[in-house]
């Protein structure tokens, strides 16, 4: 059994919220006993879909990330919550590359930065892929896409030209399930 | 040359702020035309710290991690901006687990949650380790902490047992680099 939780809340309350995210302030007794704040991010979970063609190359798509007011190599996805994180999965993947699988295989889920959010993200391979028309959304317009085996992706990481975290540690489940075969 | 940001913003405002994060609410026209707003959560840079011995075992801990409400196993890390990274990396690896370490390797740096928050984690592996007095930080209670081989910590990861994202895209890295020898 785990210790039970070294901080105390004593309140809480929202101070912003906006369809996506919810800023939430509680006020606590830390672990050493002194009064503080904890402040959480409740956002919504999220999936992340690698899909990888018959020759096992891994489609990526250049997105422009507002935050960091820069065009970035990331993997397709976007919200969806842990219930209906295949479903979404789907969706993103269709919405962003027009992309249709055949298989989707769970690899496994993901907290994308606890010290601060609540966010899990739920990672999926999706194989025997077909494809359809393209890019739906207006809103997450894609400068660039193309699949690239895991070779070359690895290169796009070590330079830093590939810097996406939620990718990142997606593609450490997709190596683990591939050295014990898909 | 990458295309211009297909964003345009109209005003800013901070809609909340404490000592670790800013949340901004910027009023935007989206890709597609329509009036709009994006919230960018501005928080401080990070590192992630694989202290790896001389057995090639990697140091985990046990940390409270008040947004899930759970003790989860991370890897040392903490704040600290891009140009003081290194010092971060020192004073929190000695802080949290009492370790010092004689070569730091910087591995990389990877956006932690590109679509919400500015963060960018920067990964340094120490090698060469030595060890001090234990845990300073009252507030940042362990309740679990030991050296695990990678094979070990691919076996938390690949069950569910460890989790935490920013650990994992750090680990792709360390991988990464020792498969060129480090």
């Amino acid at each position: 059994m785990d210790e039970p939780s070294p901080w105390k809340k004593l309140s809480e309350k929202v101070v912003y919220q906006n369809r996506w995210i919810k800023v939430r302030e509680d006020q606590v007794v830390t672990p050493s006993g002194s009064d503080g704040i904890y402040s959480v991010i409740e956002s919504n979970d999220s999936v992340v879909v690698i899909a990888m063609n018959d020759n096992n190359e891994i489609y990526i798509i250049k997105n422009f990330r507002y935050p960091h007011n820069a065009w970035m190599w990331i993997l397709p996805g976007g919200g969806g919550d842990q219930q209906h994180a295949l479903e979404a999965s789907k969706r993103e993947l269709e919405e962003e590359t027009g992309i249709v699988a055949k298989q989707w295989h769970k690899l496994g889920t993901i907290s994308v930065c606890d010290g601060l959010m609540t966010e899990k993200q739920t990672v999926y391979l999706a194989r025997k892929l077909a494809y359809k028309q393209k890019h739906k959304d207006a809103d997450e317009p894609i400068a660039d896409s193309k699949f690239v085996s895991l070779e070359a992706l690895d290169r796009m990481i070590a330079t830093g030209e590939f810097v996406d975290g939620q990718a990142i540690s997606a593609l450490y489940l997709l190596k683990l399930r591939l050295a014990k075969a898909v």
